[in-house]
């Protein structure tokens, strides 16, 4: 237990094999709660709110707050924001503090309902997957271009190496989630990792909605897991309109793939792929 | 979108190869929400009220409840527990509701603060790892014998390929988490899947704290990917104390197997393990 950088630690342990055990130096990925705050600054008199505690790996933290607050359709555009900072001294062994705090825009009225209201009742159905689909309609969804992008089929088969290829801290510790934005030509253009696959995503999708180059209407998202509902949503509140998975997709992330006009890949390798949903995008 | 079970459904899907494209059936492993409610059952005056709702796969959803009740530290004895059943008519396509109400005993106090606490500052450090572990300690954790289970070296090299032989929906969809309950003679006892990897683990353990089998002291549980804090703290409240992972352990799972006296191993495969803590249980 010597060594700490933000996003990776070493440890001492046994390695074993079928030949014997020695001692040896493993790096694993940090794994730290974060809280996100909300609050409208020194000047306001609303006093800053606790809105959601991740365990996360740190690194991209503003990211991470940015992108949960966009991907969860609290928040629309940058302009609402109007500081982030950290709250409070270094965490022990760390060296900012994990709490950060989103100051937004004083006229911005939030929506704490809708953290929740994913999987609310509605009158049709009560809770089920249905109504978790119908749920999201009601927030401000990007419309999705069925024509673009457009992907060659062989393009496919090189992502995952190419979403692997780029992250660091996966080549030290051998065990992160990644989710990365490839352009149509298959060209990486940024990607984030994370113990968490949905921390993954927010920190991605964070990035360019603090840029504010979002919705993300020409771009694919590649992940390095499984597609769940809940990547497909953050996917779609970020406009990405085709997600490509290594793992497999679950049930209701087919059916939201196909109700929101997303294309919708999995199992990619170098020598196979399935198209789940949205064909028309593939070349 | 064909056959429907309770756990897996078909849809019809382009499989792409070197070669060309197809059209195939592909199996893909449910996800649903399901609520846990809370209550006194109908002759107690108390409403029962909504304490999770998670993205689960459905089946053995009594044992989800009551298992995260149990890991949560929420409930302690199934003598807690007066009845379990399903809320409401069937959720559309499936032959149960996705609303789980568990009765309790009326003289059961509900310490709701406990679903929160666990990542709560503390005076020593705020929110940080550390104080994670700290408010584990507030509840009632089965002490662990550093004795037992004595499991030898070359029964761990196995415990991978007997988990996922014994995983029926994975062997249909390709994609769902495992855990699995094994003695120290390398026998499964029990096998739960999951597409999210903690409701894998409350299933598992719910069962045998509906049977008042816990804690499980004698006994090492299997799980397929990463072993995160949450899965530790999930087997450290149902006394289980050695976790094998297929995939790596984070740095504060590592730091709460060690605070909490668990044997951790990581990265499990035939040729290969890591032993991250508590080497005293390995011959």
């Amino acid at each position: 237990m010597s060594t700490h950088t933000e996003s990776a630690r070493t440890f001492g342990i046994r390695h074993v094999t079928r030949d014997g055990t020695r001692e040896a130096d493993d790096h694993l990925a940090v794994e730290e709660p974060m809280e996100i705050r909300v609050g409208f600054g020194p000047d306001d008199r609303r006093t800053a709110r606790s809105l959601s505690i991740t365990m996360r790996t740190p690194g991209n933290d503003f990211e991470l707050a940015a992108g949960f607050l966009f991907t969860e359709q609290i928040l629309t555009s940058r302009e609402q924001i109007r500081a982030i900072e950290f709250c409070g001294p270094p965490a022990p062994g760390r060296s900012t503090s994990n709490i950060v705090r989103v100051d937004l825009a004083s006229d911005v009225e939030l929506d704490m309902a809708r953290l929740e209201r994913h999987f609310y009742t509605t009158s049709s159905c009560g809770i089920c997957g249905k109504a978790s689909l119908e749920a999201l309609e009601v927030g401000d969804l990007p419309a999705l271009d069925r024509d673009r992008p457009r992907i060659k089929s062989e393009l496919v088969h090189g992502l995952p190496e190419a979403l692997r290829a780029s992250q660091p801290v996966f080549d030290r510790t051998g065990g992160l989630h990644a989710a990365g934005l490839f352009d149509a030509d298959g060209k990486l253009l940024d990607v984030r990792e994370d113990v968490g696959r949905h921390n993954a995503v927010d920190k991605l999708l964070g990035r360019r909605f603090l840029d504010g180059t979002t919705p993300l209407g020409d771009w694919l998202m590649v992940v390095s897991g499984r597609a769940s509902f809940e990547i497909l949503q953050k996917a779609l509140a970020g406009g990405v309109p085709m997600i490509v998975a290594v793992g497999a997709p679950s049930s209701l992330a087919v059916d939201m793939a196909e109700r929101f006009g997303m294309t919708l890949i999995g199992f990619a390798s170098p020598e196979r792929f399935n198209i789940y949903t949205g064909p028309e995008r593939m070349i």
